[in-house]
């Protein structure tokens, strides 16, 4: 195939960064977004996020990989008609934050090989067309997903677009072991950012106070409070089961430290918190 | 008075980082480091952060002003007998996180006026003379507390001090206030962090999934729980009363958020997140 024509359907902070991505590497040879938003689609325009708009109708005649980048919930309803649509060699990826939802929706679908689960690992706590990055996925991981119910020259074109066209690393796991994971990892980050926030603004009424005594270490803990609440609540609702387990145990882990502190049991508080310095060696490597 | 000589009590992370800036900034004619630790001593003159280490013998005939910057819980036991052997016109300050058990500890003694309470609102989640980082107080705030308990000559050269010697902004509280306000944004983000790390290693024992999953949110929110478990242990321990009050409200947040997931009130959930967002605005004043 020549560089593929690439559709963005949902021109955001994810959907706009992989366009300037694939762009800048020159991976596809034309750039086509799809988004409902007029706002988006200017936006998209002036920010030359994308070569031009398109309608989905225009888009399923032109493009060889479409992208799908919209909130999570809107996936699920909207993934199995696209796939409806779409002729021989044509390829869709999602890339939600969820894998189960959208893997459960096409278990039965006549052209689920078309398709392809990905999850580019990278983001930032900011959304819409103007928080596109350049460069935001280059080293990252990126997760392939469920990769053998899918054609494997779909996969092989997709897996070409992340290490080629994005410079991603790629990992491969099931939806549900994704799940899993990015709950314990990502999703209960964004948590913990969230109600560290609620709570330090109710205990604070005295707002100049905050930002008079907020350290970088307080701004880097609660930095993914300021992410979208739409996108996060959907996230959270998606990935409930999966999420309710770890919080069960951070929750747990927070009562533990109280106990420990309000028995005076300053020393064994210490062991917890040097366990808790192992997550250094692990994020190395 | 000619360029204040300095002695650096206890050179790790935080007087080290001092003694940095008082260099570069030229406000010390000469910087004493004092540290019963050898390995520590013989750090912090290969990395040339003091001119020359001496002992507190020596140090108190040669120094104008002495930076504490010894663990909270020494700092109780250690600051009464330092004030003790003080001569006039010498000054001391002490740079921990937690102000009230130095506030009560010189509550009564005789030369009160000569120290000056400050907090320094800036460090890293790392420790050790290795550790010190040039610039690492410049643009940040600095608190003076009690001002009023102390020499108004004294408060000015500490002023001059974080002002001209480290480049910092002052504000100015009481010590009790202190650790009420630093409880709630720099305490608890430790608190925070800390669990999450060890609610991820408990739950994923498959370590490197945590390395190939982890985003840099996840990275953001962890950072702190790299810190030294002694200095956190003890500042726990000194802010207690504050921190378990913040630490309920952070667990009853999470519980309200567990809830909300329960009963799927998404909708109710994603208004809790917005407010979170506001925290966005404050940071930036």
């Amino acid at each position: 195939m020549a560089s593929p024509k690439v559709g963005i359907i949902g021109i955001g902070l994810i959907g706009g960064s992989i366009a300037l991505g694939l762009r800048k590497s020159g991976w596809a040879s034309e750039i086509v977004g799809i988004d409902t938003n007029p706002e988006h689609q200017k936006k998209a325009l002036s920010l030359r996020l994308v070569d031009r708009i398109a309608t989905w109708q225009e888009a399923i005649d032109q493009v060889d990989v479409f992208v799908c980048a919209i909130p999570v919930d809107l996936l699920v309803a909207l993934i199995p008609s696209v796939l409806d649509a779409l002729k021989p060699g044509q390829v869709i990826i999602e890339v939600g934050s969820t894998k189960t939802p959208v893997f459960e929706a096409l278990q039965n679908h006549p052209k689920r090989a078309q398709f392809v689960s990905t999850h580019p690992m990278a983001g930032t706590e900011f959304s819409g067309p103007e928080a596109a990055v350049q460069g935001l996925f280059v080293g990252k991981r990126g997760v392939i997903c469920d990769k053998e119910l899918s054609d494997p020259a779909a996969v092989a074109l997709i897996e070409d677009l992340y290490r080629t066209g994005l410079e991603m690393n790629l990992i491969y796991m099931g939806s549900i072991e994704h799940d899993m994971h990015t709950a314990y990892i990502s999703h209960i980050s964004h948590i913990c950012s969230f109600a560290l926030a609620n709570t330090v603004l109710e205990k604070e009424k005295n707002e100049a106070r905050i930002f008079e005594l907020a350290s970088t270490g307080f701004e880097s803990t609660v930095r993914l409070a300021k992410s979208s609440p739409e996108t996060w609540s959907q996230i959270f609702h998606q990935n409930q089961e999966n999420l309710l387990d770890v919080l069960d145990e951070y929750i747990n882990t927070l009562l533990k430290y109280k106990g420990l502190m309000l028995s005076g049991s300053y020393e064994k508080l210490k062991e917890e918190l040097g366990k808790a310095n192992d997550i250094e060696r692990i994020l190395k490597g």
